[in-house]
């Protein structure tokens, strides 16, 4: 069932775990505390060279600028409109350096891109996106750029009676829509940010309206406060890839059991990227408290699908 | 598996309804489209006198007061340790009669109960009251003062594949501690209010310590957005009996699909109490919509377990 994890510590650390959790002794988990977590952005699916969901939301501030010439000339329509991408990514940096001005007017329109949409409507539109995108360099639609390594483990850990969440700071409404079909995770098992919602109800029928206004950002430390909202207990597995996963790796595992805390490596530009900026505390974390670090390059026999 | 339900016209919407989704045909609804929606207070388990979660509250009010004499002779810690639980009723009464200042101390002192309490030491308080705690006039434990009808209508909505989830203005973290044992329904499909959680780790360990503020009320147009939030889906059939129930109430079924939404009617004096006092504008609905009310004195063959 990990036919494409190579022998090495990490498929051992799994299968090890695994056994271990599932066997009766003193290291047995019941299964219905058997909830195992992942992180969904360079975890289980690619980021770079950006974030899928950030590929999405330019389409849209581009449609919307085609649709109002009064917008055109504004950023960030104007950046989407005419492909710039480096002002989306410059507005992150100088964020970093400081200056949030442009991360506000960007953090702005997106906020109201679907401002009084219903929730289905959106999850139409998006939909439509996953059916025919691309990623910009890997040749492969956006649905085929998960890690077919980290769904087998999914498929292996449900084999063993554990329940997967996905816990992801991208959008939990971005993410519904295509996790069942690439992941085998349905929308009542996806955690992630969100917009407010506002219900509307007239004549017997109501529905949900998108608010122009973040309700969750699910990074760093909320990771475990919403893992306990949505599921009310401590994950026992978990794997990230980033410092925002630092914190659910840390909550996970339970005291006195074996845990399985997985770090993925991105180390393997010739497949995929190599990179590791913004893992940093994580990674040295894992050194530390002996989590698994998982080298795509070294562990994986595959990254993606045919 | 409905025997706690005479024959009549709230068995049978359940019964055809269940049919008529399951069915192939065109009321076909697909087995992971199956959500079902339940309040709790009045809905599963009784709610009068008083909310079981008020009787905990007071509870612990006392314990502090006993524990701290600087509280003893200041409410809410007075009404708490001398039992004067019209004082409670009088906070909420005044409330509606624009005057909140009892509201807004007993509020304040709930919300400091069990601050910084992480939220495993906060589930092992509420399990222990559930061990002992007696329903103050029905002669019965807090856990056998669920509504056996609507427990087996759990069971026979999960035998025709629906998943069922609480959706509650009560505590989601009161509830969870009790709900697997009482309707069989797990931690993670608990919808519910709840107080704010942080984070705090060190050492490669991590707690959830709550917080002094309310994070989430879950009551009223808040149920719909909470559904979407926690499920993803919006629900087939729901089960509510006040007015905090009816958007709910309201969101739930699908266009074009036959649908089952179901207000308990609390007219049963002899078996457990009679009033309509919170529940008129869900009721008025009801009459208008065509919403099934199920009257507990001629629809419910027993009310309580033996």
């Amino acid at each position: 069932m990990l036919d494409g994890w190579t022998d090495g510590a990490a498929k051992s650390a799994i299968v090890d775990f695994v056994a271990r959790v599932t066997a009766e002794g003193a290291d047995f988990v019941e299964p219905e505390a058997r909830v195992a977590v992942f992180d969904n952005d360079g975890t289980l699916w690619c980021e770079k060279p950006a974030y899928i969901q950030l590929d999405f939301l330019v389409r849209r501030l581009a449609e919307k600028a085609a649709a109002d010439s009064e917008l055109a000339d504004r950023q960030p329509y104007l950046a989407a409109a005419t492909g710039d991408l480096s002002w989306f990514g410059g507005a992150i940096t100088r964020h970093y350096q400081g200056d949030d001005a442009d991360l506000k007017v960007l953090a702005g329109a997106v906020m109201g891109l679907h401002q009084s949409m219903t929730v289905e409507a959106h999850a139409a539109l998006i939909a439509e996106f996953f059916a025919t995108a691309m990623h910009p360099t890997l040749e492969r639609p956006y649905q085929q750029c998960v890690y077919t390594p980290m769904v087998e483990l999914l498929r292996y850990l449900e084999a063993h009676g554990f329940t997967c969440y996905i816990v992801s700071g991208g959008g939990r409404d971005f993410m519904r829509p295509i996790t069942s079909t690439i992941y085998g995770i349905p929308p009542e098992r996806i955690v992630g940010s969100a917009q407010g919602l506002k219900f509307e109800g007239a004549d017997g029928h109501g529905d949900l309206l998108i608010q122009p206004a973040l309700d969750i950002w699910d990074d760093g430390p909320e990771k475990p406060v919403r893992i306990w909202s949505r599921i009310g207990r401590r994950p026992i597995p978990s794997a990230g890839n980033s410092n925002g996963d630092d914190e659910m790796l840390t909550y996970s595992g339970r005291a006195g059991h074996p845990s399985l805390r997985l770090l993925v490596l991105h180390d393997d530009a010739e497949r995929e990227f190599a990179y590791t900026a913004g893992a940093e505390r994580a990674l040295e974390h894992a050194a530390e408290y002996g989590w698994t670090v998982v080298s795509m390059r070294d562990d994986w026999a595959r990254v993606f699908g045919a």
